[in-house]
Order: C-alpha cells, then sequence, then structure tokens
C-alpha cells in the first residue's frame, strides 16, 4: 500500500519529533475531484463527521413536523458536543419532544468532553448520564425517527433496526457508494459505522451543499441541516472547539465536522465543493491541524477568520511546567489552490 | 522522506481503521545490525527511553557509595514510573539520602498514571506534587550526581548546568554519537532531550547489556542498573504496565523501557542485543503493539512471557458501552527472525 503524504508534523525544539501522514479530497457534488492529496479511494471510516448525513431520516420521516423539532435539535442532532449545559439542555429537550427521556439513549455515559463540565458535575457529586455523551443529540434525533415510525426504539442502534437501515440508505444515497457488512464496525455511540472511499464522503458534502445531485425532499433537509448546524456552532462542539470556533468565524460560509480517530468532513458551502479527510494513525490533534491548514489554503479566510484557522494549524505544547516544548503544525503539503 | 512501514494497526470490525508506521533497529555492542525496518538513521529523540543511560553519572560522580543509593532508588533512576505508593516512597527516600526533598525537583507535578493513585491522592483532597511525576526518581539521581560533585543543584534540568553536561557526556559514550543543538528539544519533565539515529540507541543498550565498547566503571554502573530495573520491574513502571509486565515474566533476561512519543530501547541481556523503536505518529499504545510483537518475535518467549506479550502486542478495546469495537495489533512485518 502506497504511503500517503505528511500532513502534519509535531516539532519538538527544533527537530521534528512526530510524523502524521494522511490523505484529503475536494469535490464537486458531481463527484469531480477539485484538489486532493494521498489515496481517496482508501475506504475510511467517517464515524461522527456524517452525522449531519444521519440526520436525514428525521426530516423523510416526518418527524421533524411531528415533534416539532427545532434548529437547536437538529444542530445537535450534527454534533459532537462537549457535554456543557446547552448541550445537556437541547438533548433532554428533544427527548421531551418524543416522549421519551435519557433511559432510552443507547450511546452510554461518559464524563464532558469539556473540563470545567466535568469538574462541575464531578464537584456536584453526580454521574455523567448518556446526556453527557458527546452524541446524545444524535441519539434524540435517532429516537425520533423510530417514534415517527411508530416502532419500538430499543435496539435503535443495531445494524437490523428499521432506524439504522434508513439512516444507511440515506448515508448511501448522499456518498453515491453502497455500504458494505464487510467493511463494518461498531462505532463509540454503538451503532454501525461504514467504511466508504475517502472521496464519496468529499461528493456527499458537496451535495449537502448544493442540493445537486440528491431529491428536492433531501436537498431541502440538507440545506436546513447545514443551516442549523452553522447557525448553532456552539451546539455542535462547545468551548473553544475547532469546529466550533471555525464555524462561528466564516459566518455560514463553511460547514466542517469532526469524527473520532482522525476525521473531518464539510463543505464551503459557498464555492459549493465538499472536503473530507483523515488522518491514517487517528490523531485528532494532528487532524485539526491539517484540515485547519488546508482551510486556510482553501476557503479564502478574511483576518478574523485566519486567526481562527492559524490557532488550530499551527497548536504549541508545553510540559508540567508550563514550559513551551514545541508544536503540532499542518505540513506545506496542504498548501494546495482551487485554481 | 521515505515512508517507514506499516508495524501497526486499528482495526474496527472487519476493516483497518488506523495504520501506524515506525522503524526498529536491533544491534550488537559494535554497531553491527542484526535486523531492522525503516529509517534507522533518522535521529529520533528518545525522551525517557533512555533513562538508564542518564543515571550513569550517578556512578561516575561518587553520588551512589557518597549517599548509600539502593537498587530501589537506582530502579527508580531508570523508571518513567506510575505515581503509586512505593513509587513516591523510593523518590522521597532518594531525596532524603541526598539532603534535600520534594521542593528540590524541577520536573513539575502531574497527578499519578496509575488510576487507582490519582483518585486515591484526589479522595484524600490532597494535590499530586512534583514526587508523583512519572520522572521523579530519575530527578532524584540527577540532584544526587549534584549533591556529589557540591554544586549548587538549582537549575539542574538546563543544558547549560554541569548535571547536565554529565548526562550529555554519559549519552554520547555510550551511543556512540556526538548530540548536537541542532537537533534538541526540552522533555515533559525539563531536561534536555536530544535526537541522535535509532541505531545508536540499539548499539548503545546493547553495550550497556555487556559492557563492551564501554570503560570498566562504564560496564560495571550498566550491568548494576540492568540488573536493578530488571529486578525491580513494578518500580520502573507500575501495575499492569507493558514494561512492569514483561519485565517481570523474563526474570532478567529483558530489559526495555519506554519513552514518551512511542520509543521504547532496551536490550535481550542474555543474546548481548540492543534493540531501539520509534512510532513516527507519537502512539504509545502502537509502539506498545510494536515492541510487544516485535519482542515476541525475537525475543523467544516461552508460553508465560509469550502470553504477556500476547496481551499487548493485540489490544482490544470497548466503546462506552462496554461493546468490543475494535483492536490495536503489531502487523506481520515485525515478524522477524534473527537467524
Amino acid at each position: 500500500m502506497d504511503a500517503n503524504p505528511v500532513l502534519a508534523e509535531f516539532t519538538r525544539g527544533n527537530w521534528v519529533e512526530n510524523r502524521h501522514r494522511g490523505a484529503f479530497c475536494i469535490a464537486d457534488p458531481a463527484g469531480n475531484v477539485v484538489a486532493s492529496a494521498g489515496d481517496i479511494e482508501r475506504e475510511i471510516f467517517p464515524r461522527s463527521a456524517i452525522k449531519a448525513i444521519q440526520a436525514l431520516p428525521i426530516f423523510a420521516t416526518g418527524a421533524l413536523e411531528k415533534f416539532t423539532l427545532d434548529d437547536e435539535n437538529l444542530a445537535l442532532a450534527c454534533a459532537s458536543h462537549h457535554g456543557e449545559s446547552d448541550h445537556v439542555r437541547v438533548a433532554a429537550n428533544a427527548l421531551k419532544k418524543v416522549g421519551l427521556n435519557v433511559m432510552a439513549l443507547e450511546c452510554g455515559a461518559h464524563p464532558p468532553t469539556n473540563k470545567a463540565a466535568r469538574k462541575a458535575l464531578a464537584d456536584a457529586g453526580e454521574r455523567p448520564s448518556a446526556l453527557h455523551n458527546n452524541c446524545s443529540g444524535k441519539h434524540a434525533g435517532m429516537l425520533a425517527v423510530a417514534q415517527a415510525l411508530g416502532i419500538d426504539p430499543a435496539g435503535y442502534v443495531k445494524p437490523e433496526h428499521e432506524v439504522q437501515k434508513r439512516v444507511r440508505a440515506a448515508v448511501e444515497a448522499v456518498i453515491g457508494a453502497a455500504l458494505t457488512e464487510s467493511k463494518c464496525g461498531t462505532d463509540g455511540c454503538s451503532i454501525p459505522t461504514w467504511a466508504a472511499p475517502l472521496k464519496n464522503f468529499a461528493q456527499g458534502f458537496a451535495r449537502m451543499a448544493t442540493g445537486e445531485g440528491l431529491t428536492p425532499e433531501m436537498a431541502k433537509a440538507s440545506a436546513r441541516l447545514f443551516d442549523s448546524a452553522t447557525s448553532h456552532p456552539f451546539l455542535i462542539a462547545g468551548t473553544d472547539a475547532f469546529d466550533t470556533e471555525a464555524m462561528k468565524a466564516f459566518d455560514g460560509r463553511l460547514m466542517v465536522k469532526l469524527g473520532a480517530e482522525g476525521v473531518f468532513c464539510g463543505a464551503l458551502r459557498d464555492k459549493g465543493l465538499g472536503f473530507a479527510l483523515k488522518c491514517d494513525d487517528g490523531s485528532l490533534p494532528a487532524a485539526t491541524a491539517m484540515i485547519a491548514g488546508l482551510l486556510k489554503a482553501i476557503a479564502e479566510p478574511d483576518a478574523r477568520q485566519a486567526e481562527v484557522l492559524n490557532r488550530f494549524a499551527h497548536q504549541t505544547f508545553k510540559n508540567w511546567c508550563g514550559i513551551e516544548v514545541g508544536f503540532l503544525s499542518a505540513t506545506d503539503a496542504v498548501n494546495i489552490s482551487l485554481r
């Protein structure tokens, strides 16, 4: 297997200590590759980077209207949130609307990703619940789908459950590739994750950004989901998170979403282009440096946007004594041009 | 730059999600390479993997006798310990012997690496001290060197301090390579770390294992350090840690020590061979899978030793719901033969 290029490096003092390889693809809705690096045909697990696609059945099943889900609920369905109070509130609110509660969530519980939220919970002597799970909004959306279909929600995380069948079909329709049991795994929140070529995810996000190649209903739903996400960037991740900070800075022009193990998917909405990136070794900090560097090159950032991207494209690290020991940064391999 | 081979992979479900590249070298004391993979001339930061080398000035300066340091103190000087009670006790004991206390440590404080120890400390309402820092034993040893020299220990972590000059000279003597300011960084515990070719570290550990290529004093000191480490494997790391479990299983035949950012150095003492390994992306779990797989191939393990190595060469991972989602394992590229 050919090696993907080095897209990020950690430099300690004056010498490179770690190298992170990866691939990225920028595509239009027809699947034309505008720019790329590395093996974009290799099937990767998108993980949480495609929550916006996985949220489409909320529309197709009529759950949206039936349960009067709002933009906040939709944004959280697309989110890997940090378990801060607003995230927990919106997740609980969605569950209440669909006539369920935290007990119905099958994502498992983990402490809030946000440090202050984690400390507050511990200081209050409370244990984290499934509402704090970064995927609780997505799961609330999946429960809405089950409730709208009038089926037993129990086991909605299993591949054979009707909810996951709908989710799988939506992903296949959007990315234009068949998903297969031979390239399937279980995600951190217990739903199936299906591997597909990196370039298909880029194309899928371009389709969602433009509506091209989608049914009118799916195009409308996609626009609403991207609008919800980009207008509620805090709900997508949380305090100081890259996805949140970047989407906030770009005022709706940019959709960007991380996935576990070093994945990013998103779209330059004004250009009608989708992108997908995977860090080979699964490092999220390295993938963040890569995508921030890539967006610097392709998203025509203004000064404020560039400041945010620079912060993540070049991350400094301190040791236990507070001494700055090195930096993780994108390499020149992401400095591409779309023209 | 040529890509190193993939030495470990994480498989989710039935599909490879992450790939970890790296290089390793097995060498004899003369620097003959017995086996290798990847670029072994590339300079890497050894980090904590060479604490045994960095401990040599304890002997050369007479600190050992002057302060009656014992095998426990020596083992902890070679350790990246997990902050459990025995580790803290031995670090405090070494400091007391040299006439200093925790205030003299310049490694910084961090919570114990061991989860139970971390919880016990938090439950007791205590803050972690520099004694809990995984490097406290090494730092106590460096303070012993300063005290034996009769110089001001303050600033002993700085490259220009006599202690670090002695440490640097010892490393250069053992690995047979000059260290240079142009390939230097600051370690997590604030001392300098110098990059050198991977193969030189393998050779250096072979020299320490055999005494060949070293002065008689250094050879004797090396044997004592390896004996101390391999006869006190718990002090080298801690409960359930790879270094501890592997050295325990091999009953003195094996010296193995991790370094931050995916490094391992060590020696097959009975074969007189040294080894060094670096995971390109800095992943410690991946590097652990690599070294465990490599030792399985080269260390002629019996059933009990193989059981320990297998546990780390093939690590299973569960999600928040306790569902097994995948495994991290060494690839066939480490299945080499020494004959």
